[in-house]
């Protein structure tokens, strides 16, 4: 199972008024790596939506905000894909700072017809690239 | 001249770890109140879409951030229409806590045609109205 | 158990390109939502902070995404707290359609020391006002 | 006068139902440009406020949202220091995709005492750093 390492700036925009960043915005910071995993395996996610009606949506997820980051930290966030089925994937997210482990997620991101917002497959061509990563 | 306020109250989502209101957040603060005229005057944004291929979508703007709102803060949003023109609707609009100003803007609003994105003439239902506010 | 119900409206800075709300801001819906309950309940947050170094912050949440809200829907967000112990509140949280439900959530959100970030027990005049929410 | 380019990446967070980024994003995204910048000549912010009790705010800006970015573009910020005075610095920003300019602002960046919020002399050692720049 590989795993795929992406850093993150803490800006302003990040942050709320108890000095830490705003819990909403730890799951941007995962959607960005998880963004720039695929982009690395050859897919982007525009052309996934022109060219084959297809788009990648967080089904659900369990997230545990265990420390805060602050402004300006450099992050880490760090992504395995656990599990990759026939309409959806499975990932194990963290975000660290240095060594110190952040927060951490199980999110289940499922595959939709771009138009109508059901589950449908995953195009073949990238479910065989993604099981490699399994 | 009409003018139309807008209540809006500050969460941690708006603030930034300063202490205060983000300065991009206003901008959203600025668009509900916009939206909730519109909404007010009998245009529902998503309807001027699906049936009338029309959306509005901020031009330019000049933006004077004065006093900092904080967490928790009720705030008002006044809006005035100044100008509404074949394309364009000019908006002065200011964020305020009690009687003390803490932001206030020149919003150009241009209608759209929402495929495209180019500019296009405001509906002549909508501009007979908002004539009428000016 | 009591329940509380607070509208939100669905503006264009809630949405994203996929035509649908971005799934992040969910949890800050949701958040409004636990801060207008304090709030009814005579528990002004920037107060609890400033005067009793105290502030609340989500510890960890399970949620998932059922169906798509879409811009310019009207939402109601349904609360409820099923546990309050010593340090922490449990909320079970649903974010509504008319009856349809789009999104649920189970969250739990911890009492901290303002300066220190640390779990610290919530002060006794809110515990007894919640537990009889309980 | 020089100038720093910041590449900027658009992400689902940063689009609207539109199909574009959401307007007030793209001061987001102008200001991570001026906070790298800025630490690309040696200073944190996080540095400036702990140590000497100053943080950068903006204090207006005029900005014309010429063409839309897209989720998926891969943006560039670039940044020009027009004028430091003695309290305020004055920015040229552009996003630019290719070659195609999006968006320009005109933006003044106030000094603050970080505790009282009310403009306050830049420190020595920055102006001389910034004024180099100019």
């Amino acid at each position: 199972m590989q795993s795929f390492d992406w850093p993150v700036r803490v800006y302003y925009e990040d942050t709320d008024s108890g000095g830490v960043v705003y819990h909403a915005n730890y799951l941007k910071f995962m959607e960005r790596a998880r963004t720039e995993w695929l982009r690395q395996l050859g897919f982007e996610q525009n052309v996934l939506k022109d060219e084959h009606n297809c788009l990648f949506a967080v089904h659900s997820m369990q997230i545990n905000f265990r420390r805060p980051a602050r402004f300006n930290d450099a992050l880490m966030i760090r992504s395995e894909m656990t599990q990759t089925s026939g309409a959806s994937m499975q990932f194990e997210q963290s975000i660290l700072r240095d060594d110190e482990l952040l927060c951490s997620a199980s999110v289940r991101v499922a595959c939709l017809d771009a138009l109508r917002f059901k589950p449908c497959p995953i195009p073949s061509f990238i479910l065989t690239e993604m099981q490699c990563e399994c």
